[in-house]
């Protein structure tokens, strides 16, 4: 175990009923609120009522920020800061999934700055503060809700970057899993690639490598993870599946997992970031596709720890550690493609012909993230595996 | 899974090389402290050296308040109250176990009340504010370093109580697991019986029973704690095992393991707290007497549950649940023996024939933390369990 430092003092208000304390929250940090949320879903399932009448009670005063998409743009949450400072709000409230949260954290961060917000995103700039930042979560996979990252897309040139900073981490977050009884099958098999592929880039890409207690809390998240998405896929309403997705989400990416594990890259998510940069796909979709890829490719350099995987997760035995871990990658494949979720980039419609775009996108977020070993030919490589 | 409210803030600096770190961090919340320590050992190891240094290069004042004993004592608190008080300290650091992080705690409580600081233990009164406490690491087992619990022992009446405040939850605890590899065989074993209890009373006595997450993440830990107290047994300087023993111990009993368990009950602590009060000694030692005389008792109403115990932590099988929950119980004991931490109260040297007089004291606990079901008579079946 190497060293580290975990501090993630995120308040978690989690259970059925629990929507309507979110004004007295959000009261104990301010008394107007930049409420921001999507594409309207909140009005239609009366969570948006629940939220503004909790306000109004709690004599919050409130303006609405609507219109957040999935993979969340610049140029929008540019109007958000605008917005936000216009109306001196004190506090930024997120009503949705990863993207809603996302853009309320670079609002809240991006208030304070006076220069161009996506300094920050591509680390030329630092974030010195932000607006306290409260979530009520209504998609479970991101772990935004309890963690300081925010990821935002820059329109012009495709470029999908993020900001890590404790300023943006969500003071107190809500989960009703109720909420996530009308998820659709798709965004719920996409929630949870996600929560699994947050947790095995740490697992395959660790620089400690002796972490016996966070490799069983991976297996152990992931297994839950897998059998709560099995559930769902047939009973979108059972409320145990739901909630064990939804906390395992939170453990998944709140920092838990990779205490200890030393430096940990997130090559799938770098490629990934691509994928739905330029073709605008779920998150979860593009993971789904590149980490299989991914795993083919580093079977060589990582293969008693794929094997490991294989052995843990899909309980597969056998004498050669890179048989045992090519029927590893093999399972995943399949059950990501069970529960509806691509595992080539044929199947989310990317032809084969952009491969070189892709790579060249992905490569330059790798200088961001510095992240050594990852050429154009390495992502072409990985990106080939895809076909 | 049940509704659930999560929050620890404390900051957890984990490694070699970081007990420097301290002076920094506790000048952050003031310019003079009450250091709180145990019987002297700090002094020879170097860690008290270590901690007054940083402390003088951060600008901190501070005045000594050592003699914290195993089992730390009310009377022995109350001097420290007395001092902090006169002294006008503004913050309280613990260099020390379980014990001295306790003292430390009750101490920091008890500057704020102006009536007898036993009152909160007898849940009489609320506690309404503490100094900030921090805390050096010295013994890992109780969990005390990322939780809001602190238990005093008053003398007269052997009465082992416990409070639980938001207002004792140290802000920041320095965990270097280097300082462990002294810690004696009989310590290492205590420690890892404290963690593991911790963990199985939620894990026997919750009241939400569909907790797939929390159930791994108990099962996973307590893999952990047993793998690398055999590791330590043999070679009290691993560096691997004295880490993931030391993360395991937080993370066993910070809150995250029983989030969503519903209402949790500590049945072999209340017991256990009588024989450490009463005969002082090792709360762990104590626990592996307790345990398994509880789980014994527990056999015919929670069958199942200690089944699945059985199953998960020592691969048994079998076609009865009852005999196989039987043999998990007989390979607890048999481990506990193994590191050398008594499971009778003959190996203990405690008389048969107090067994009375203990059931006496344990049932008024049970009263104070309105646990029901434990008679007196319960326990004494409970306790002819250990004989």
């Amino acid at each position: 175990m190497q060293n580290f430092v975990f501090e993630n003092p995120t308040k978690i208000i989690f259970g059925k009923g629990q929507i309507p304390k979110i004004g007295k929250e959000v009261s104990r940090f301010g008394r107007k609120a930049l409420l921001v949320y999507g594409m309207g879903s909140i009005l239609k399932n009366g969570i948006y009522n629940q939220v503004a009448d909790s306000l109004k009670k709690a004599g919050v005063d409130f303006v609405d920020f609507p219109g957040v998409k999935s993979n969340p743009v610049l140029s929008h949450v540019q109007k958000g800061i605008a917005l936000a400072q216009k109306e001196k709000v004190d506090v930024v409230l997120a009503v949705g999934g990863g993207s809603v949260i996302d853009a309320a954290k670079a609002i809240a961060a991006g208030v304070k700055v006076g220069h161009d917000i996506w300094d920050l995103f591509t680390f030329s700039q630092p974030v010195t503060g932000a607006l306290p930042v409260l979530t009520v979560v209504t998609v479970s996979a991101s772990a935004s809700e309890m963690n300081n990252g925010a990821v935002l897309t820059k329109e012009d040139g495709c470029q999908k970057y993020c900001i890590v900073s404790p300023f943006i981490q969500p003071k107190v977050s809500i989960l009703d899993p109720t909420v996530l009884f009308s998820l659709s099958p798709g965004y719920s098999a996409y929630s949870a690639v996600d929560v699994i592929t947050h947790m095995l880039e740490g697992y395959f890409n660790n620089t400690a490598f002796k972490t016996p207690i966070q490799d069983r809390l991976v297996e152990s998240l992931m297994k839950t993870v897998m059998e709560s998405t099995d559930i769902i896929m047939e009973e979108p309403d059972n409320y145990s599946a739901r909630a064990n997705m939804m906390w395992s989400a939170i453990l998944g990416f709140n920092g838990l997992t990779t205490a200890g594990m030393g430096r940990v890259q997130m090559p799938a998510h770098m490629i990934e970031h691509s994928l739905s940069a330029i073709y605008d796909i779920p998150h979860g979709a593009g993971l789904s596709i590149v980490l299989p890829a991914w795993m083919t490719w580093a079977l060589e350099t990582k293969t008693e720890r794929l094997a490991k995987f294989a052995r843990e997760i899909f309980t597969m035995k056998g004498r050669g550690s890179k048989a045992v871990a090519e029927k590893g990658i093999a399972c995943l494949k399949l059950w990501f493609e069970s529960i509806g979720s691509p595992v080539s980039l044929k199947a989310a419609n990317i032809p084969k012909n952009d491969i070189d775009k892709i790579a060249e996108n992905a490569f330059a977020l790798s200088q961001v993230w510095f992240y050594e070993g990852y050429s154009k030919e390495v992502i072409i490589q990985i990106l080939k595996n895809a076909c």
